[in-house]
């Protein structure tokens, strides 16, 4: 599935078939607000079942851009972080939440659902996305 | 297929479901540099087939991303070409481009394949991407 064309730089090819998969982009979106479980990770995702979490987390973790940490806390806690690779997409998901905010109508279906997502919009601009952490 | 989770900004998920499909990164990428045919996207991007690159575009059209234009020579061309909807994706190409030149580490089969590829990612740098129209 990971063909290559031979006229396209390889690295931006991998990166898009990377980044491009469905639900990482929304996932790379939440874990740049700081490090969450993997129940928060469904939570906010909502739309996404366990096992598709479960898989690009995965994927993600063999490809450096997630970490999964164990909290020494009682009872213990496993947490998902970005690595600095990870943190390193911040540009990417502030350029679309940007185009999006410029450009996007929405379907009538989405924006008559209810305005708690629309309050998510402002934290999705530019800048917080990458800078808030969890205290 | 386009499910939104209630807690995370509609437009951002829509942006990123639309732009996240299976080679529209390649697409922009590749049309950013300025208008084309359509035999010219498919030896481009050489490994989508027809009728996967033919779908691609009319979605894009659909959004007001792409826009079919037929040039009045002899014979007739027809071309595709970003909107400023979709040259404003810039950004996004660029912020890909940028990590990935510094985080990507290629596979040994896609670096061992021939060099031509590699010439391209000069042209993916930030900004180049945006600015090359063809003569």
């Amino acid at each position: 599935m990971n063909r290559h064309s031979q006229q396209l730089c390889p690295r931006f090819q991998t990166a898009i078939n990377l980044i491009g998969k469905r639900w990482t982009g929304m996932l790379l979106n939440v874990l740049l607000r700081g490090p969450a479980r993997f129940g928060e990770l469904l939570e906010r995702l909502e739309v996404v079942g366990d096992r598709m979490l479960s898989e690009r987390l995965k994927e993600l973790e063999a490809e450096g851009i997630v970490e999964r940490r164990v909290v020494p806390s009682h009872p213990v806690r496993v947490e998902y972080e970005l690595t600095d690779k990870g943190r390193a997409l911040a540009p990417v998901v502030d350029a679309v939440a940007k185009w999006a905010e410029a450009w996007i109508v929405l379907d009538p279906k989405v924006a008559q659902a209810p305005k708690a997502a629309e309050s998510d919009c402002d934290e999705a601009k530019p800048h917080a996305a990458a800078r808030v952490k969890r205290a």
